[in-house]
């Protein structure tokens, strides 16, 4: 048959074939590839791939991945070849009746300047975002009671703030692992950047760059490593999120491949030995991909859930012991990035690891996992009590920031430094790297107004007395109410108009 | 007149005669009985009993009803002989109107596989339920105050996960009460299985069998002790929850022949010397068989309120001293279900039971008694303390468990075990033995990933320095705001869109 | 003129002129009085005597007063005699629309079997009274915190039920005050009883003798202290609630009169040397009486206020200087009702009283007062401390009662007994008598059945270890959420049918 | 051209040629400005500026600044000179249709002796204000946390009242720096005072005087200080509130004029280094002047923000350094107004000062900044401790209050007195002076009625020990519920009429 003589390209019809479990090809930017083996493995599910199965999926593919995925991660023998592509035509991208009036209120979001606050970035993003990305960014695991825990932990932190110091001139620039930076906040990893916005995680780089802040480029972005280091300018320092792979060689080459490119701390992810389950994440994927009751393809079938647990992507082996191999590999400073807990802060001081993110994951992994800022506190305390708070040991925290204020109460307690992701994703969904931008800058404002109002010129008088600790542990749950005794009471309301109207809204 | 002669048929008029609240006969099956002595100890109320009053009641029996209970439990001078039926209509169960719409909406439940979580089968269920079933499982005494703390208590427990561990291959099996299972659950006793789905208990007892779990079959079970252990196969562990007989004579028999059948665990019921008021049940009474308030004839009446506690199926005189005599007719071991402070588990292990289990019932009977899960920690403490946490003796917990992580908790402050009862219920009802299937299912695989994430391999390994229990006693209420202070504050909004539009639910 | 002759009937239009602040009359029962004098003190407010000031205000009048009142409160001048009400057309009370569909209502009311808990019969009386009646017994001072918090507060003790106990006979008689009582409760004094029924405190008398409990009557009754004493039967033991008059001659006078009427028990109210504001209740007099603002004649004005304040009724100035004075006109027990904290209780024991009642008057004096059940901790411990927990000293507690598990959760801390007030005003304002019946009916029932569960056969056997105090001080507030974050968390919901529908409801 | 020469009156053709950020003039009342250089001072921002820049900004200014405003704080080569108005038009102040609508409503609002609390002021404010002012006044920083926990704070705090004690005669007068007041409330300062109302600041001063409290003038007030204090009473006690300006000459001569006209205290700002970020406000500002994403003009902008960060109308280099200063130039007591922790109270106290308002600015500047109520705690237990706690140091409080209770628990605490803010201004706003005088009367009635209540005679009696403040750091979050649970969970419901109906509202 036409299409297959070696070196020739492949028909359309051949790849057609393929379209099974059993035997499942997919033609990415012209080329076929045998997905078979990999389905399994791949995080973001089978049932999306089983779509576009004998089919061309670039269009599905593109938003998601950087170009090259399939030559890196797949092995030789499935790389199928070209395809002959001429007078196929192209499928276009699917625009919901609903994305379609999701595209059309981009029109009517607020000015930039309007957005003032990292809450504003995250509102417009929802309204106007692609279902499939705000399932994504937005889900938690569970009953993502620890997603909304690594916000409210701050609400219970309460300052104790000093009056009658000269704070004409504030600067809170710091570093963090060597590096100087204006503001103790750095970007961290966040996978599938595209799916927000074109220019995915770039925007983080452009942003960081004119910011003058740390970007954290993640292992799972949409845009390749060559990419987003190749965004960056000359100067710009920038960290990577490593998950390590089954496959040590691998993973070798991708550290490797970092220090030589310039990257200054390698932070590995290790709250994630499997991928957590989002509910919000998955109803979508039942929405977009349909769902098969008789073949009881669900995404958390037996054999699904144990595909991702085995997900040679994230090795559920990694452990302690791979410590000595990662410093015989790079000289990069290494952080444990998902410590919970301060057992493990000094076990990793210990081992001579440069650093930790105390971090959940955004809430995305272990649900009712504490916060960050919550272990912050334990972690300090042990690590003061054993002589390990050094300036060779930096700890960070990430999760749930909004406010220049959140930061402050972790730099207070310790931190030398606070990650944050989803509201730059928000930001740039929303507006591009100009997002991001302002993001950052609203961010400077409230820190430059809140250190003035703390009573702090620069980081280092930044100190835990100056928090009040007292609530830390006071998470409340509610939902025990009396109910016939508050449907029985009649509240006081106030005074009410002849003709009350509804206030018009600020 | 024809059907009175001794050995012949009764016919349905002379039944008819007996229609009143002191003579009353009711036709099961064909054959008729007199239930006038019964009618007070119905659990269920009598007012159900006299809706069908001289009339056959096989229809309403038959959905709750091991076909063989009033041969087992009225006296045999109450068996009145068999009813010549020949021409009688049989009178077809109701369908309101409503349970017409609730029955075809059973068309539009989502798909098996859509089901995500344990909440999932409950929302199904409480829409596709017959009312009475849902009020039924679903109530809890008095203000449902306990009902809700037993799981908002688990909100209250925070993991402390370890990382860097090797958790490649996880295992959660165990043994309880000396017999290896999948995981540590067991399905707990629940009454009136057939209420929910024509299977009953024998849905558990299957999925059971394929999950290799155990189940505990109730004493106020829809089918037959035989009937459920039948269902079981071969090498399926079973246990027994006993109510205890005020004539022992009968609790004798129980016991002996589920010791004979193979039950491996005797779980006498000890929470429950009266049954508890269940308001929303009580409601869905009145609504089936009217009130009238002329004869003040409303469930809680004195009469029957009195009635209920005197029941002679449950014995409010079991205490301690009937220990011995258990142990001298059973070599299964005993453990006590519903034992609610560290007094009494103490006194239990001194009394030679095998185990405990920390319960309220599932909150059906004395409200604002606290949560297995908080007991847990001070039982435990106090075994310690006395060298009674020992393996011949087991502690178990059951109540308001909805996510593997509850399991996870529970395990971790040293329970052997735990009991999921209402969960599966609505498991199957929503969709037979392979909702309960799938429930299981869930489970294992939320307890799968919960065991990587948390840094255990083994059941083992879970420890009481994993759970932060700092938040245990803070039971929060609510309820006492300032209204008018609320009413007057105008809470921040986002940023709003010129045309907002509500947004599609995932 | 025609009227004015000593000794004739007096013309209406005599009385007509005597219809300002200045000079006010009005007509009772064909009979005028001055209530110039009278008016500041009166303590419904002075805008609704002026209402009728110069006319017949019989109709307003007999629906709140026992008919004699003014006869005993107002001087013999102040009687200025009998007017001819020949010809003059009774002036009929106005039914608004609103009462009329109110009235229409009480058709509709649930049948009293269906009335499952004391919240069912506020949920009737709250849909079924007059809004004036509602609002005057339903409203509590300032924001209504303690209010609710009396009721709250009983939501934060748990308890720790013990188990195989026998319990098939409970016990939960006891005595008050040397009086053998059913049950640990009592009927405690509220003001103004018709407004809610036209039997009005007889309601109360003719149920504390059906079930054998005490009822506390009250100084401000509806019902004169004759008619009340009169509606008992011969056994039946009634307890007296006295404001302490400023002329302490009137004192004397009630307090023989009550010793002589076989009283059993004097409950000096000591909590409220002022009347509390009630600003639900003010609202309703506005409603009422119309305002005036030119006249600056709202109820909270200084002059009104004051007036109040020094209200000869109730005596500013009662102090521990009149205890001696009390003991030498009386035999009867001595308790002090009102009292808040422990140093008070104790004092009240050192002077010799029989008793004190732990309330803050049902949450309508002073905002913020703490519960009776969280003051009764303190009580005890520090009577127990100085050995003052004696037989001859009896606590006892009111407040916010609903359930039987409220009244066991006081007695297990060491309560004598509880009053309950509210409930039963509701129940008789909905059902008259047969209301209050059936709601110690209900009590009775669940009582019976939580001393089962708790494993207490009799009063006795009730102590502090079965109540679990450790949330007593938690009493949380809310409303300091974040709402922009609160904003954009997209929460999970349930899994949605394709055509969900409201459930019915139960 | 005409309207140049010297001594001549502009044209308005010549000033509206300074229409550009670099060259901007404006006309107040006839005089023309160059506003130039003062624009990035402007304590409203300098959009508000923009929109007149070269025009009559008359209208505008009139509403919210003294008249003399420019000529005190401009330099003379900024003055300009007169303009010829002949034949300019006015331009009025532009009525949207909501404010319209707002005004017509001011006709329904309730008569002034239906206002109960401080509350209904607030309601009413709330509906006839204009937005503007509405959203200046109640506005706070960031997410308003602390703005709401100033109120909520005092909800965690309970009475622990004496009872027995003669309280007839009550007298809560005292004295605060040497002056007797009527009552320990004190009117603070607030800025920006015509807002609300034509007569601004001069409606408190009247009501300060009719009820013997003293008022705090502020800098920023809408009319000048000798208006304000003009419209004071002879012997009328006035203390003045300060803003350090940088330029120290300035403040020397404020200071100095307060002192020559009688002012009795100077309440030295210390909280406010940087003016904080109100969002609401910022919302009403965008949407009176428009916003310009082109420009990057919002008010959040680095070269904004930091205008307003050095602004020289509050001089963020104030130190402790200051005091002696200070004291060198006036014998006014010298307070600071700000402090929040207990060791600056300390500092302030051996500084020399005396006393210190613990206050966090109503919520207006560092969000999560505590409760004054709080911080008193400490304060009065560190100044105890040290022997600080004397005549000679008074500490006063703000924030939050809304009832007489709430300074009573203050006063109990150990503070001199309360400062009560935005309550009197919504007062006036609604109702002018007689507003206030009505707020300040209702202050007093509840503190009376408290006073008897709490059982305290005189300020003298008020103790620490009568207020329970076990739940003091209680404050609690929420927010963190179980959504999927709660979804499920079908509440209690009242039973339900035939035919329900919403009740009528009180």
């Amino acid at each position: 048959m036409a299409g297959v003589t070696a070196g020739m390209a492949l028909s359309v019809d051949e790849v057609a074939k393929h379209a099974s479990k059993q035997d499942c090809w997919v033609i990415i930017h012209g080329k076929a590839y045998d997905v078979t083996e990999f389905m399994p493995e791949h995080p973001g599910g089978s049932a999306i791939i089983m779509k576009y199965a004998g089919r061309d999926a670039t269009t599905a593919f593109d938003p998601i991945h950087p170009p090259n995925t399939l030559d890196e991660y797949l092995k030789k023998d499935k790389h199928k070849g070209t395809v002959d592509m001429v007078g196929v035509k192209v499928e276009e991208a699917e625009l919901s009746p609903e994305d379609k009036v999701r595209q059309d209120r981009l029109q009517d979001k607020p000015p930039l300047a309007e957005c003032l606050s990292l809450h504003d970035f995250e509102t417009v993003a929802r309204e106007t975002m692609t279902q499939a990305a705000w399932a994504y960014y937005s889900s938690g695991s569970d009953d993502e009671i620890t997603m909304r825990e690594n916000h409210l932990a701050y609400q219970r932190m309460w300052f104790r703030p000093r009056v009658m110091r000269d704070v004409t001139n504030v600067d809170f620039s710091c570093k963090m692992l060597g590096t100087k930076v204006s503001i103790p906040i750095y970007i961290t990893a966040t996978a599938l950047g595209k799916l927000g916005h074109p220019d995915g995680e770039k925007n983080l780089t452009w942003a960081a760059a004119k910011h003058d802040v740390i970007q954290m480029i993640p292992t799972l972005a949409s845009y390749s490593f060559d990419d987003i280091r190749g965004a960056a300018v000359d100067s710009q320092t920038q960290w990577m999120q490593l998950y390590v792979n089954k496959d040590r060689a691998i993973t070798e080459k991708i550290v490797k491949k970092a220090e030589a490119a310039g990257i200054k701390g390698l932070f590995i992810t290790v709250d994630a030995p499997q991928l957590g389950r989002r509910e919000k994440d998955m109803r979508m994927k039942f929405a977009d991909t349909g769902s098969n009751v008789q073949q009881g393809d669900g995404s958390v079938d037996k054999s699904q859930g144990a595909a991702r647990a085995i997900s040679s992507f994230i090795d559920p082996g990694l452990s302690w012991k791979d410590i000595p191999w990662f410093k015989s590999i790079t000289k990069m400073p290494l952080i444990l990035k998902g410590v919970q807990c301060w057992e493990d802060a000094v076990m990793a001081a210990e081992a001579g690891c440069q650093g930790v993110v105390l971090s959940n994951h955004g809430g995305r992994q272990l649900d009712f996992a504490r916060s960050g800022i919550e272990i912050l506190v334990e972690v300090m305390d042990e690590l003061n009590k054993r002589g390990l708070n050094t300036p060779k040991f930096e700890v960070y925290i990430d999760g749930g920031v909004r406010r220049a204020g959140d930061v402050l109460k972790a730099i207070c307690l310790g931190a030398k430094g606070v990650g944050i992701g989803r509201p730059f994703l928000y930001a740039y969904s929303a507006y591009g790297v100009e997002g991001v931008n302002r993001a950052l800058q609203l961010l400077k404002d409230e820190m430059e107004m809140n250190m003035r109002l703390i009573g702090a010129r620069t980081i280092e008088e930044l100190s835990p007395e100056m928090i009040d600790t007292s609530a830390l542990r006071m998470r409340s749950v509610g939902g025990s109410d009396d109910r016939l005794f508050a449907q029985n009471y009649e509240g006081l309301r106030a005074r009410e108009f002849a003709k009350p109207q509804p206030r018009s809204k600020l």
